[in-house]
């Protein structure tokens, strides 16, 4: 029986053509949170299965992840997240780092999920995160970076809307009514789907949750969303002055995990195909201290990859993409050895070229060209060598020229 | 008890200090082999158990995979090589390819060893295979591009030493001694770890594990590096035509995976220290095949990261490098929000800006710039905003310039 080609299910295989839209994706994200000052980290993908015990919820702990044994005896799980992994990371370098520390990183996470529309169980995902930071300018500045990359890749104020909430004054509101521990999970969890269930089955839910006085005090909060917490109200006004007008507040956003502290965000795609949340993030003030240090006021989002290409997609924001090698070189003849001077030539000059050395004919090679997608094909024979003067064939217009090596560099680089 | 800050054993966490150094060599590669025609690819970390039951080396599969079973019940394993990986996805697709296909990834690969220096259980591999060439012009390209990635971070012809010898030849000898399957296996396993052991050590063995009279054979053939197989000889020669003269033959290379079936070659370091093998590849024209399709003529080979940056740095090959953020910002008084518009403006022109919204006095502001690395601080108050010119500090030279937004921009990126 012969080997299945297929990949491990819920991962993707990336042939070159999905791999040039993830580099694509990948530069300019790095190129919008690199202009914020953030530089780049990374961490091995296994961590200490202990690591996601205190900190992601439990579902995704005991239901989600990949753990195993391995080979001397320890538990260990493919990160789910990165959060936990940034903040060891920072804790074990608590006191030589330089505050404010901004990171991002686009790891691979893992989580077993039934596999389904954007959701996979492989993803990667970009984690921009700000240390040391507590007054609101940090929340600002995660908003705002989130804010430039849909922007950046070409999305319109229309195309998204930001929703804020307070999870400190969430938990304020509880205390008013006098919550349990318990409950406030429980409602924590609801409220998360809120956007995902009928809204008359989320308010019978919810008088099965609570006394009928207080869920109706509750539900009252939930849908007054013209009474903005003050902090909501000031980085609202903050975004304005940083150009971001759809920014609002939601009084029923919670986010699923159980670390956040007080500011807590989600940008929704407003295309009517694809209404729903596409990212979030917000403060977590507490996680770097569970390692044993002090605490360091952070926030941070993260933004996978599926869900931004199906964005991208939808709202034709995704560019054609040309293959990287500029040309396919025809050697004409018995030329293999003496093409190999001008071939390093032509490297160093910044072109790149795939050599047809398969010798077959050259209507094959041609043909073999076009189908690969490289836009030039560049002939070299005995009488080229000699007289020093390549002939470049352009495939998309048919056009051919006969140029010295130096203008045939430029002409393969300029297209780029 | 506090959780531990230590990554997982034998792989590495990269801080931004580190990551940097990363991004500079995997550029460099991807640069290399991207003149070549090459086109990057990926594939999921996770691989069914079987992918590698056949191909990779027993020792690898039954005693230094990372396997488990998911919770479905799948056997799965995290990459150990990249290999088996690129040929199932090539085989996939077999038919709508063109051919000849040059890809090549950077994946990043596990295996339960010991951890010692240069040998970590995680590391980064680039994997570059040229599949459809049955002729020498593809053993002779792979090569040339190994050498053209360390010729391109500098190192000189004598820093290193590309040893080439033949399977198929090999073989030809096993041929003529009228070897078993299982003393080939045998043989091929202790040939390739004789550069490891002893000379006296190697041939006392060998005479263990052979007649007499077929072991001195073998040992003569294995000591004689002047008579060339003829490919070998043509190779040399196609090589030197491209300005490679640092390759010679050694017969008694033999590589350890099962799958090569004729040229393989290996790079030594040649510096005092480090004079071992670094890295090397070779012909594996029946993997693809395994999956029920026709087979592929496929050469390749693999570089990791970590013997590389060994190499680099031993050879002083690794330059400083810069953090990536331009200029940390400092804000003077209460003008964060004021701020926002240049902010935005002077990231448009490509700066990389870290604004310190710490709120600390402006000393410590710039103390904590210094400490960072950072080469600029730049300077906006009220009067900065009114008059739209502003104070940028070299920290390197200590001089200050007042600038108009557009040279601010243009200073800060033209130090890249």
């Amino acid at each position: 029986m012969s080997l299945s080609t297929q990949p491990y299910k819920g991962a993707r295989d990336f042939y070159p053509e999905d791999k040039r839209i993830q580099k694509y994706m990948f530069s300019k994200l790095r190129q919008v949170v690199e202009s914020f000052g953030y530089q780049e980290y990374d961490a091995p993908i296994i961590e200490p299965t202990d690591l996601y015990l205190s900190k992601s919820s439990d579902e995704i702990v005991s239901e989600q992840t990949y753990s195993f044994t391995d080979r001397g005896g320890r538990n260990v799980t493919l990160r789910p997240e990165m959060t936990p992994t940034v903040s060891r990371m920072v804790a074990g370098k608590r006191q030589e780092l330089a505050y404010p520390l901004r990171w991002y990183s686009i790891p691979d996470l893992w989580r077993y999920e039934r596999p389904q529309a954007g959701r996979l169980r492989q993803h990667y995902q970009l984690n921009v995160d700000l240390f040391g930071i507590a007054g609101i300018e940090a929340d600002h500045e995660i908003i705002a970076i989130a804010d430039a990359i849909l922007k950046n890749f070409g999305a319109q104020e229309q195309d998204y809307q930001i929703r804020l909430n307070s999870r400190l004054h969430l938990e304020g509101v509880f205390d008013e009514l006098d919550l349990s521990v318990d409950q406030r999970k429980t409602l924590l969890t609801l409220i998360d789907k809120r956007a995902k269930i009928d809204a008359g089955a989320f308010e019978k839910l919810f008088y099965e949750k609570l006394e009928e006085q207080k869920a109706k005090k509750l539900l009252g909060y939930l849908n007054d969303v013209h009474q903005l917490p003050p902090k909501i109200a000031e980085l609202i006004d903050l975004l304005s002055a940083s150009g971001i007008k759809n920014a609002i507040f939601d009084p029923s956003l919670a986010r699923g995990f159980d670390y956040y502290t007080d500011i807590v965000f989600e940008v929704f795609d407003t295309h009517p195909e694809n209404n729903r949340s596409m990212f979030g993030g917000g403060r977590y003030d507490g996680l770097v201290g569970l390692f044993g240090v002090d605490t360091v006021p952070t926030v941070g989002f993260g933004m996978g990859d599926v869900t931004l290409q199906r964005f991208l997609e939808l709202h034709n924001l995704l560019p054609e993409l040309a293959p990287e090698t500029d040309a396919v070189v025809i050697i004409i003849g018995d030329q293999y050895t003496a093409a190999q001077k001008i071939l390093n030539e032509l490297r160093a000059e910044g072109a790149r070229l795939a050599v047809d050395s398969s010798g077959r004919k050259i209507d094959a090679q041609i043909r073999s060209a076009v189908k690969s997608g490289v836009p030039f094909v560049l002939f070299i024979g005995e009488e080229e060598i000699k007289n020093a003067t390549f002939k470049l064939r352009n495939l998309k217009r048919g056009e051919e020229l006969h140029l010295p090596a130096k203008q045939v560099a430029e002409t393969l680089t300029a297209r780029r």
